[in-house]
């Protein structure tokens, strides 16, 4: 019996791999080379542990990076949406939905409906650890473009008032990284990275 | 004072950027591409994160995830050390203990202290968390290098002695592994991609 689980797991361990071929628009730090998903994955859970202290109130960290890790699995089967493709909404397609099915039901039957629980909680964004984690990827993006002298803002021509719009939602996380972030924004318009 | 911990947190989050330029010897699955320390460290939280059940005793998981997440980042400064490299010991290096000191120590320092603390347990493998961890760190490459017919056991001539050595630490964290494990090693040699 527990034998069956493991090789369940061990093919949902193998399967997930392909999330290293995902690559974003965002480019890391300084540098012109794509991130890809898994990379994405661990900053932000990296993040979450560091920044778990400013969230607005105390979230479950274990929760928040559970989330972190498994957030982005679906584009193995999805694909990456950029946040400001006006096209496709990201917020949790019918392709997705047909996607956690597939690779999180790779697991045994429990594991797999807990992590599916923890991939729509993140996705319905009602509880302060999925508005937490929200805050964690949308801030890495920031950072990353406040980096690339505008990054994906120039290579895609998004200005002032949409970047504002997406990463205002920061503040529901965490009030003290969202003025901090803020900041960060309105000294790029002064820079000239990013066009108001 | 709690935006000058913001302010530190944040470069440490720039600075562990570095971890995905660092490449490990194994491939990713079924591949020829190198993995990054980075992609890696996510693999194994996630692993962690399926397999606690099978761990020899009840672990504290955000523990062992936490370790996972951060167990590389001295590889920024040291470098990736190839597990059956004769000539240099993996363990806690001088050079790595530098790398700690300054990666975390770019943190505020109860959290520098932290990071530190928990990346020697792990180093020092006496506590169950860390022996858990390190199963998850030995199997992902076991894992990938028989989806590889023998990947860096060929490529750099280790035989199944040398394998079967490495791998047995695992069942300190988890015996239930240990046995799945032994089993893909012994199936290994039997398929040709592993020398006895």
């Amino acid at each position: 019996m527990e034998y069956t689980n493991l090789s369940k797991q061990i093919e949902f361990i193998k399967e997930v791999d392909k999330l290293k071929y995902i690559l974003r628009k965002t480019k890391l730090f300084n540098s012109d080379r794509n991130e890809n998903d898994a990379e994405h994955s661990w900053h932000l859970a990296l993040m979450a542990l560091v920044l778990a202290g400013h969230a607005n109130v105390e979230v479950d960290l274990l929760k928040v990076i559970k989330m972190l890790l498994i957030h982005d699995i679906v584009e193995i089967d999805a694909g990456d949406t950029f946040i400001y493709d006006n096209q496709k909404s990201h917020t949790n397609t019918e392709e997705e939905r047909k996607a956690a099915q597939r690779i999180f039901g790779l697991l045994p039957d429990q594991q797999a409906t807990e992590l599916i629980a923890i991939w729509e909680e993140f996705e319905e964004q009602q509880t302060d650890e999925a508005k937490f984690a929200r805050a964690m990827d949308r801030l890495e993006p920031l950072l990353q473009n406040t980096s690339n002298k505008g990054g994906t803002w120039n290579e895609f021509g998004v200005n002032y008032e949409k970047v504002y719009t997406k990463k205002q939602v920061i503040q529901q996380g965490s009030t003290v990284i969202w003025q901090y972030a803020e900041q960060l924004i309105n000294e790029s318009v002064e820079k000239g990275i990013l066009t108001k």
